[in-house]
C-alpha cells in the first residue's frame, strides 16, 4: 500500500471506476483488467501516466484527466487493500 | 482465459516474466503488477501494446518484443489460471 494513500477515501472515489473494474475490483470484462490486490505503487504509476499521456486508452485517458496526485493515491491504496 | 492460450506452454515461456512478476505471478516490486488471476484478455492486450510500441516501458518494450502472438496467448493463459 502507498503510505501517502486513504484507503477510505479512495473507497469513495472508486465510485467511478466500478462500472468497468467491478464493486470489488474484478473487471466486468476479458480486456479490462481486475484491480484488487494490485501493487499501490504500479496502480499509481499506471493512472499518472493516463492523466499525464504517457499512457494513453480511449476510456482511462479522460478517467484519469481530472485526478489530483492525492486522489491518485487514495485510489491505489483502496485498490491494494482489496 | 483465452481460448487460443496453452496454459502448459505459456507456463515454459513465463521463465523470463518470473524475475519481476514472481513465479508465481504475485511481483517483487511495488511498482510492477501482479499478473496472477489477471483477465487473460488484457494481458494479451498489454502484450501485444508492448510489442507493437503503442504501450512503452524500458523493460517491457524488449521483453515483448520477440513474442508470437501464439506465446502472448500461452502466457496470457498461464498467468489468468494462477
Amino acid at each position: 500500500m502507498d503510505p501517502a494513500g486513504d484507503v477510505a477515501a479512495g473507497q469513495t472515489k472508486a465510485m467511478a471506476c466500478a462500472a468497468c473494474h467491478g464493486a470489488s475490483g474484478i473487471s466486468a470484462s476479458d480486456m479490462w483488467p481486475n484491480l484488487a490486490g494490485q501493487k499501490a505503487g504500479y496502480l499509481a504509476k499506471q493512472l499518472k501516466a493516463f492523466r499525464d499521456g504517457t499512457r494513453t486508452d480511449p476510456v482511462m485517458s479522460s478517467m484519469a484527466k481530472t485526478l489530483s496526485d492525492q486522489d491518485i493515491d487514495d485510489l491505489a491504496a483502496y485498490y491494494a487493500s482489496l
